[in-house]
Parts: C-alpha cells; sequence; structure tokens
C-alpha cells in the first residue's frame, strides 16, 4: 500500500493510495478520508458507472459530516484497470468503470474482474488490518447503489448498515444489468440471482438494520434501469427495513448526492457508533 | 445566453451556460448556483490556472452555504477557448486556462483576452440585468484570487466584499506573474502596476470593507508564486482593513477550498446582506 498524494481537509486528511490486489492481480488505486484522532468506524463507498477512486471523495462534501462523526470513508476504483481484454474498453457501461462489483465467471474476465470479492474481502482487510477499524458500513451510487445492496445483503454479518443513492436494486430485468449479467456470467441464471438486490431479497436475504435509499424523482434513469419500486415491493415483501425517499426533482448526480450525503452519513453514524 | 445543464441541488439549481461575448469575441461558458425564491445578492468567482466554469461549482461544496443565506453564484471559465493564438496551448500557466484576468494589450491577445472587462463589465452586467442582482461580491483562488483583488482594487464601488484563497498578490515579482503580465501586456510597465494587488495598494487603491483572506501554510506555491506576506504588509502600510488568516498545514488544493468556502461565503453575505 503506497500513499500516493494526501491533503488536509477539515479536520482529517483526503489521501489516495495504490496497492498491488491479489483478486483483480492488477495494481488498484483507492481514495480514504480519514479524521484526525480515534476513528469510530468506517464506510465503504461504491461508485457508479464512468466513476474512478476520485469522483465521490472530491464532489460529494462528505469530508465535513465524515470528521463530524469521527468516521473514515474508503473509495475503491470501479474496476481493475490497465488490461486489454476482449471489449473491456468499448462501452461506458461493462468492462473498464463497470465492473458491477462482481466475481465474473466469464472466461478472461474471471482472472481479473473479482471486485465482490476486492471489495468485500480485500478492502474488507485493508480495513481491519491496515486502517485498525472495527466497524463498517457500505453505501454507493447507481452501480455502487446496487453493488453495495448486493455485498450487504450476501453478508449481512459484516456490515453495520447499507444504504444507496440511486441504485439498480434488479439487474436481472433492466438494460444496463443484462448486460453485465451476461458478459460476466454467461446464462448461468443462478449467478443472475446472486447479485441482483431483489432476488436476493426473494431468496430470504435481509439485512438487520433498516435500509436508507435516496432517490430522485427526475432521475434519468429511474424509469428504465433503476426501478426503485421493485426494491419497495420486494422489502415489504420480504421484512427487509427500508427507507426509501423519493426527493422531489433531483437528478441522478453527484450535485444531488451533495445534497443528501449528511443524512447518509448520519445514517450510517447511528448503526456503527450509537451516535 | 442558453442553459446547457441545470441540476437540482439543495435549496436550489446549479446550472451550466453559455453565451456569445461581446469583449472576448467567443462563445463563453459560465455555471451558476441560483437559490429558491428571492436572491439577496450575487458572488463572482474566479477560479485559478487550468481550471474552467466546472471545478468550483462540482469541488468546493459552496452550495449549501449559498443556498441558506439566498446567494448565487457565477463562475465564469479561466480563459477564452477555440481560437489559436501564437503560444496559447503550449503551457499551463500561459493562455488558455491562464488568462489572469488581464485586459491584454500584445498583439492577438489584445482581440480576445480581455478577461477584466468580460468579468467586471459583462458578467456583472449578465448578474444584473439577466438575473436582476443588485448587490455583487467578488472572490477567487490563486490566479483567480489576484483576478478578485486586483478587479475589486481597481472598481471599490462595484463590489460589496473581496476575499480570496491562496491569491498571486504580488505577480510583478513572482515568476507566474512575470510570464503573465510579459505575455499579455509586454514590457509596459504601468500596466504591470494596474493589474498587481500589492501595486495598487501602493498607489492608494484601497476596498472599503475589510479583504478576507485564506492561505494554506503547505501550500506548495506559497513562496514562490503567492507571497502573502507582501499583501500584509501593503495593506497595513496603506490603510486596507484585511484579514489574513493562515490555515494550519492545508494547502493549494479544492480540499482546502471546501473546508473555509462557508467562512467566505458568510463574509460576503454580511457585507452584501447585513447577515
Amino acid at each position: 500500500m503506497k500513499l500516493l498524494k494526501s491533503h488536509k481537509s477539515f479536520a482529517g486528511r483526503t489521501e489516495f493510495w495504490n496497492h498491488a490486489s491479489r483478486f483483480t492481480k492488477t495494481e488498484m488505486k483507492f481514495a480514504t478520508f480519514i479524521p484526525e484522532g480515534k476513528i469510530a468506524g468506517a464506510l465503504i463507498w461504491l461508485s457508479g458507472l464512468t466513476c474512478t477512486e476520485e469522483n465521490f471523495i472530491t464532489k460529494a462534501g462528505a469530508q465535513k459530516y465524515l470528521a463530524a462523526k469521527n468516521l473514515m470513508v474508503i473509495c475503491p476504483d470501479t474496476s481493475p484497470r490497465g488490461l486489454n481484454l476482449p471489449g473491456e474498453h468499448d462501452s461506458y457501461d461493462f468492462g473498464s468503470g463497470a465492473s458491477f462489483y462482481f466475481d465474473a465467471t466469464v472466461n478472461g474476465y474471471a482472472d481479473h474482474y473479482q471486485m465482490s470479492s476486492y471489495v468485500n474481502v480485500e478492502i474488507y482487510d485493508i480495513l481491519k488490518n491496515e486502517f485498525k477499524i472495527e466497524k463498517i458500513s457500505l453505501f454507493g451510487h447507481s452501480m455502487g447503489g446496487h453493488g453495495a445492496l448486493v455485498i450487504g445483503l450476501n453478508n449481512p454479518g459484516k456490515y453495520a448498515s447499507l444504504s444507496a443513492f440511486s441504485p439498480i436494486v434488479n439487474p436481472s430485468g433492466v438494460p444496463w444489468g443484462v448486460k453485465a449479467l451476461n458478459g460476466y456470467f454467461g446464462q448461468d441464471k443462478s449467478l443472475w440471482k446472486r447479485n441482483d438486490a431483489c432476488e436476493l431479497l426473494k431468496a430470504g436475504k435481509t439485512h438487520p438494520r433498516e435500509i436508507l435509499i435516496s432517490q430522485g424523482t427526475k432521475d434519468e434513469f429511474l424509469e428504465v434501469h433503476l426501478l426503485t419500486e421493485n426494491f419497495v415491493r420486494e422489502a415489504k415483501l420480504n421484512n427487509q427495513k427500508a427507507n426509501v425517499q423519493y426527493c422531489e426533482g433531483y437528478d441522478h448526480s453527484y450535485y444531488f448526492i451533495a445534497t443528501f450525503i449528511e443524512a447518509h452519513i448520519n445514517h450510517h453514524s447511528f448503526h456503527l457508533t450509537g451516535n
């Protein structure tokens, strides 16, 4: 783990790191904000399509609220980099910048696109072992909101709380999701089900804490790719507590995230620290 | 004036515009944040080297505090675009992205790089006429902090208040400044003096309100390009009220700006509205 850049910001430091990943078998980058003094817990943030480790840490305005709650955040990149797999760089919604946080099984991608394990094991262990964090929560945006829900529902004991902005909640039924599921898993529908938040709820997978979701009503992707109401329905039917907030007039951008980031940090702080 | 993009953010909208400028004779872009309801006043933000109209509005986290004070902000681009003047794109500190907010007199640049007038007349008049704003303040970062101080000291009656992050306060004596002054004005030293904040103070130009300056102590450009202490000295000698805050451990980045943006907005709000 190598520190690339370090900037004092609010009462803490915004930093950029790289390391050799044992899951992606590539060099991976991540960003962190680390508050001064004792760290009460950590959030893992998963970004959306086309993002890198930089978007959240520069645009969301989270540092002030993290510092106030003594929480750190770690923001992994959204895919391996520096490879040249078949079709990897041909579209914005598959391959580089678009891992969907899956552990791919398709030839070629299976060797490197192990992003579920990268987040849920490698980043998780870095927080435990390198940063000495005891309690960890998970959240994200869009493709990263999907990643947070899927990883969190599959591993409820590891994460104190979950939340998402504008998540893809039911990828098996939408164009972004079908393309990614097919591209990373082929036609094995049992794998599709284990990587779809609504399908996980149907299969009885739940998280013990209320899941917070913020969704803009003017989100340009809501109708075609996000399908928030499917999550509302499956949560109700399958006893998952969920607080789904429709935010009138907001879109899919980081301007929306910045507006509601304080509420999400407070949600996680409450579950991480009781405060 | 054409609206390109509009995003609801906090209690207002973050927007991107273009228009045909009569001073630069090019299409110019700017970003705004406009709070809901009645607008109490406006801030003009001038960005630093290599920036565009986007940097401040995406990275500074100003919207929350602007909305709370019912203030709008307008962020012009840092130079004309789409030209191909001699040497315009050869370096990061001259030409495109690096106008220094001067009204150039050198052949070629004089036809388009009229950025002082673009800000002080054209953007100012857009605020008055298109947005119906009565009171206007001026602030900026680095090259834009220099622009805010120079335009503000030359036009004290037009701006309710001035502030700057990490400004270049004495360009005539530093490498960035000498290159730009020479490139835009040639060897006419009388023009250099009218475009240098410390020289303006020496010539008796002051602003009636206290000028707020925030300067990180770990700023990588402080010793060579910024020379904050020259401003402190000339302000004292020439009866300019100044509140120069050295911020321990902070650097030149937007992470620093985001940390102290609330204080700057409160400074301007007080002078714009008494609130």
